[in-house]
């Protein structure tokens, strides 16, 4: 497989790190717990840096939810709207990448690479309908009782009441040009954390908003934005399942546009964990993207070389 | 005043950011304030970038208190170490400056400026004697019974009993390259916040440790490392005062570095806030810096003109 540009220039992966790179399922995410996982798939990451540009992208699920559930438990302290607490997980776990890639690099004798770990917010449309509609559960669970008297909005889940906020699409990355020069530069660039604080455009100053970006969708518009040659969704299960759940569940390990849309359409799932994935990776594609592959965790090298995961393509 | 560099190029100014540029006095520090503050100095920040290269530096004092603070609120969640309490500072102050930077870049029509805000840390020696007396209170404060079930060092200050935790100084900037790369390229860089994630090398690796950095003494290092033209450290007062809280205060407008010294022999204000500033100018003069400056929040531009502020050069 090739994965040259055009310009014969080193192929650039947007490689983004699903929640179980740092908390795995059972685990309480001790910051212990957190860096030893983050090894897995980021000493993979540090042995493609010399053949390749590389852009990092991550989620913040666990590490926002903590978070909120400390603010509900002071009130000493001035409350923080959402995209705030966004901003300081990009801090934490911006951090956390780095500092362990710069270790695995190290380890290689690769530690040439410059290295940044980015701020990064991100234009959402508020007139997006999500505003209306708030609907993806963030933070601590509640009781019946306590969602009550909580003055936002909440929805029952099977794990108790959670606030809803809303998730509208991401529009522009607001550093894509930044990002962009940095990995021509060959620089590593980590970014784009917890799906970008975002922001709506008020005149010549961007604001803040309550509301979360799904971390797939904007790495398949960075991906798109900053004109990589992969995107790579790294996550908990091998890559796309057909009939999941199943006793004939196996994994979908290629996948064309339409295969793509087939199985949106199709799935049964739920909205869970796999269909943004995939519509994730269609936008890619459907933006001019070459190649998209869904992957597990551990096998983001064999993903990226075509061996392992859904590998999504146009044609 | 010549600003220019030996090569001819735009003069580079590494501007440090006090506590007062997002919380002032009196305020509770809400974020809506927070912003507010922050146009004053970052708005003058946006009126030099035509002319100079520019890296901003912030505090984090309140900031990094009120996540303590909520994490001792709150059982539920794993304690996360002091060094990731700081990098969450940096996601949340250097999102703030970075926002509120590109609307004042956006009024002038100076948008041209790639802008980064990036994660920073500072390797520190272990062997510091910092770590066997940790003297820097940080975080909420709490009674005398409170501080005796704590299980780490407090020490009682004027509000009460707070945490105290050591003040090691900082060895080197593990970001230096990048930064250097980044303003030589004409990115404006924020770093350093809250004086940087404190680590120690391990071997390949950095590993976080629990203290707290000097933001001046950390800009200090950076203005050196970088080869900055000019420190400026922005704080709450016009600059260094003579006879100090007394009818006789008057601003000492310049200093040679034996005035510095002779100011750090003879300072009776404490080590309050003033005697780290010197001493952070003063390294940076001693590391070969042409002149630095101490000013005011809201003279950041007189200061950097040489008309307001202390002044503070070799001879």
């Amino acid at each position: 497989m090739n994965h040259n540009s055009g310009n014969g220039t080193k192929p650039t992966l947007l490689i983004a790190l699903g929640g179980n790179a740092l908390i795995r399922k059972g685990q309480k995410g001790t910051v212990t717990e957190q860096f030893e996982n983050l090894r897995v798939p980021v000493r993979q990451i540090a042995s493609l840096a010399g053949d390749h540009r590389i852009v990092i992208t991550h989620g913040n699920g666990p590490q926002v939810g903590n978070l909120m559930l400390q603010q509900e438990s002071c009130d000493a302290v001035p409350k923080l709207p959402l995209e705030i607490l966004v901003a300081q997980t990009q801090g934490q776990i911006g951090y956390m990448i780095e500092s362990v890639l710069d270790e695995a690099l190290m380890e290689l004798g690769a530690d040439f690479n410059p290295l940044v770990s980015l701020i990064t917010y991100v234009a959402v449309d508020e007139a997006d309908p999500a505003f209306t509609n708030p609907s993806k559960p963030v933070g601590p669970c509640f009781t019946a009782a306590e969602a009550e008297r909580l003055d936002y909005p909440t929805m029952k889940t099977p794990k108790g009441f959670r606030r809803t906020v809303a998730s509208p699409k991401p529009v522009t990355i607001i550093e894509k040009r930044e990002i962009k020069r940095l990995i021509q530069s060959g620089f590593i660039v980590i970014c784009c954390g917890g799906g970008g604080i975002p922001v709506v455009r008020n005149g010549r100053a961007f604001n803040g908003v309550d509301a979360v970006i799904d971390k797939d969708l904007v790495s398949a518009l960075l991906a798109a934005e900053i004109g990589a040659d992969l995107l790579v969704i790294a996550t908990d299960v091998d890559g796309v399942m057909a009939d999941f759940n199943t006793p004939g569940q196996r994994l979908v390990s290629r996948m064309r546009l339409d295969d793509a849309a087939d199985f949106l359409r199709n799935d049964k799932s739920g909205k869970g964990s796999m269909a943004p994935k995939v519509a994730a990776a269609m936008r890619f594609i459907q933006s001019g993207g070459k190649r998209a592959v869904i992957t597990s965790i551990e096998t983001v090298c064999d993903g990226v070389k075509g061996t392992a995961g859904t590998q999504i393509t146009r044609i």
